[in-house]
């Protein structure tokens, strides 16, 4: 609804109206309404697709009704991936999903999602907002593709995935059909690894049938939803591939540009506790999830052996830096990164690496 | 000012008016300007003092001016630890600090800051947001004392403190003069530590003086900035007595009954943003002030001993049942927190801990 059809249908008329028009210089009034059309990679049901509602309707609250988004998730309006071809035509003013689904678009956008043996999700979220992480991100990979970037949610440190038959030494890679997207999946494949790319649902179908041995999805929570543990029992941790993994709101950058700064406030802060409010529940909700899958699917729990985090640790620093020299603009952000990461690393091992080791020490009981 | 103010100051008279007031029936307008007040327990200067800028500023924006709270910090209008009472007693009708300096008005409240051996900062948003923490905090906590709770902040884990001398057995602590608030304060007395409590202002004079063998202060950073390395060098790790402390925004309760939706969502979301902002604040500078602390101050890091970890967890679940059975609120906010934890401890060491460990296999280098 436009501003002149608003003030028309509530109801005045001739010089009133041009009184009222007059009388009320609030930016948010005399710029009229606004309304957007955000497209999501993630389906409805979901926490993520519940998010982006809540997002929608915190806009709608906030902005008194004259800011609104209507959200379509995956499906409804374009195929998930394509939701930043969406964004760019301008179908869309807003998207939604994992910057590594846009790898397709930008050399360095897989980058901003997630890197192996990287940062974990408090790392990332101070590279974001106070490292000039999301200032590199819209320079190095958004801003050429014509968008903005917000970091808007955070799935935590992944599982290490679910394989056919133990896995202990790097020849038990040799030869495995692995689904595994992203840098880790090139890390696997320089181990002869037959690296498989399989949209979500066809990953439990292709473990199955035995076209994969084995896949890494997410965390307890997803996987399980997804019941990959029907099929194989292995779960391996931890999840060096994605340590934390962005999820990115994104926006065409002229319609950005376009916002006052009333409305930029509202979807940065806005955005901002949508990353919080996932990682948060991803957090409390994996835990239950775990115990389930042990204790109810029997499940086996084992942890990735230090040869195998080791040579694949190593490795990866050979890979990533090969995938990172693509483009200037991939190299600039990997450097970026890992500069960051060099100034975290220690902080985070003398901190939480030690404190969650000691913690084991108290066991507290309801009284 | 007024709405009545707000009309008559726009210029309008008569019956345009009447006809402008009725044309527009939107909530924001029609409730007339909101002014609150905000007492902090903390200093202007610091990176608290500027994010409860930032927040107010944020209210003010997206409501689009109706919605203001003047900011008063640390000893500008009541002195820190007078910012609860000042809310209680309608001076202001917010307030911000952290929940263990109103231990004088509640014995549950501590709990909602830290606890030993307790929950990190992302276990701690799974439990606020997620697990019915902001719910149980208050029940048992603020509303018993006329007001609504909201995390707003996060310091992480913090470090152990600074010793003047190593610590390395139970027997090591006997007689200790420590500075140590809270419930850390009250496991080292039952060690025969002479716990010591003093305001933030006189913290370095007693440790130079001798007064105080030892302290905790909050991180890296924050401890840097205090001067502490200048007086002793012995700095342990890691915080077992604040995994990490929760802020909290606090608001009276009948104030914040008479919001619309509109400014709760906006006071909701915003302060969940400043939570972020500033755990990742604390993040992204805490490594650097180590660094410097490290190679410029030369100071010594030293990990608690297992013997004193163990000693000290295992006494810790003594003594904090013991004060938490001092009221019926304490109690149930004692056994909500501890049933949480009991849920996050298996997914944070599968994931995090293992994954900390795992990451020093890559070295990465800049390209």
């Amino acid at each position: 609804m436009k501003r002149r059809e608003f003030i028309k249908k509530a109801g005045v008329a001739g010089v009133a109206t041009a009184a009222a028009a007059s009388a009320f210089p609030s930016p948010a009034i005399s710029q009229g309404r606004k309304q957007w059309i955000a497209v999501s990679a993630f389906g409805k049901a979901g926490l993520l697709g519940q998010a982006l509602n809540e997002f929608a309707a915190f806009v709608k609250s906030v902005s008194g009704g004259k800011f609104t988004i209507k959200v379509y998730h995956a499906g409804e309006l374009v195929k998930p991936f394509e939701a930043l071809d969406a964004v760019q035509s301008g179908t869309a003013q807003m998207g939604y999903g994992a910057p590594y689904y846009w790898a397709g678009k930008s050399d360095s956008i897989s980058f901003v999602a997630a890197m192996p043996y990287g940062l974990t999700a408090q790392e990332q979220n101070a590279w974001a907002y106070f490292g000039g992480g999301i200032e590199q991100a819209d320079k190095l990979a958004y801003n050429p593709l014509g968008l903005k970037f917000l970091p808007m949610g955070n799935t935590g440190n992944q599982m290490g995935g679910w394989y056919n038959k133990p896995i202990n030494t790097v020849a038990d890679l040799k030869g495995l059909k692995f689904r595994m997207p992203g840098l880790g999946g090139e890390i696997l494949k320089s181990f002869g690894v037959n690296v498989v790319l399989l949209p979500g649902s066809e990953v439990l179908p292709a473990l199955t049938s035995g076209a994969i041995d084995g896949t890494e999805w997410i965390g307890p929570a997803a996987d399980m939803g997804k019941g990959l543990y029907k099929v194989v029992k292995n779960y391996y941790y931890p999840g060096w591939h994605e340590p934390a993994t962005i999820l990115d709101g994104f926006f065409d950058l002229k319609q950005w540009e376009k916002l006052d700064s009333e409305q930029k406030d509202i979807i940065t802060r806005g955005s901002a506790a949508t990353n919080l409010f996932i990682l948060s529940k991803f957090q409390a909700i994996n835990n239950s999830a775990l115990q389930k899958l042990i204790n109810t699917h029997k499940i086996s729990m084992n942890k990735y052996s230090d040869e195998l985090i080791n040579a694949i640790g190593a490795r990866a620093t050979e890979v990533i830096p090969k995938i990172a020299s693509k483009s200037a603009d991939a190299k600039a952000l990997y450097n970026h990164i890992v500069k960051f990461r060099s100034t975290m690393v220690d902080w985070s091992n003398f901190s939480e690496a030690n404190y969650l080791q000691a913690r084991g020490a108290a066991n507290f009981k309801a009284i």
